[in-house]
């Protein structure tokens, strides 16, 4: 087989801009990686399946839970459990996060709506 | 239950100073978040059934195959393939690496020898 190919955060985060639209960096043991770009605020929902790894690349991310708030900077991660409501807010202009979640991982969880993204770009 | 917590990597990676120990810090999915602190070079070897992602936090790795080199500064993360001999050589004095991998994964894979680590700290 080929030699496994590195992937730059930085160099990932500016081939986009759409803000809520998790693009695909990676795979390992049936787990994505995902960049998203953020700005203001997303929606509550909850992944009934699946946790989910947010790491902050860039800025700062709000991750508000039903029960408190965690304020993470860059070099900060939190897993969101399945079945905890979350509500992701960018609390700077633009935060960029690093993702860890299964393929099937739909970004609004059981919220659905029109922010939702079923097919997802590799990058 | 209680609200996630979050994991401030730079702060983790000051609670130990050994070398070639990954310790636990997350789990996602059945994969877990492991640090892990690099000198000099280590073992080759390979894992049978699991895929591992590197990710550089600080410093320099270069990963080896047997047909050519990557090198990683930070920010920068390489997945590599189940089955795949490696051998991570730390380029600078000390590198940090972010490992996403499962539990069962030992760190020596099919190499065995002095430097395998079976019981990992959770930090």
């Amino acid at each position: 087989m080929s030699t496994p190919q590195k992937v730059n955060l930085t160099e990932k985060f500016g081939l986009f801009a759409e803000h809520w639209t998790p693009k695909v960096v990676g795979e390992v043991n049936g787990q994505q990686v995902k960049l998203v770009k953020l700005v203001g605020e997303f929606v509550w929902h909850a992944h009934e399946d699946e946790d989910e790894l947010f790491l902050v690349a860039r800025g700062v991310l709000r991750m508000r839970f039903r029960d408190g708030d965690v304020r993470l900077e860059e070099g900060e991660l939190i897993v969101v459990p399945r079945g905890v409501e979350h509500l992701p807010v960018a609390e700077t202009e633009e935060t960029w996060i690093m993702l860890v979640e299964p393929a099937s991982t739909v970004n609004t969880g059981n919220a659905g709506g029109e922010r939702t993204v079923t097919e997802l770009e590799r990058l």
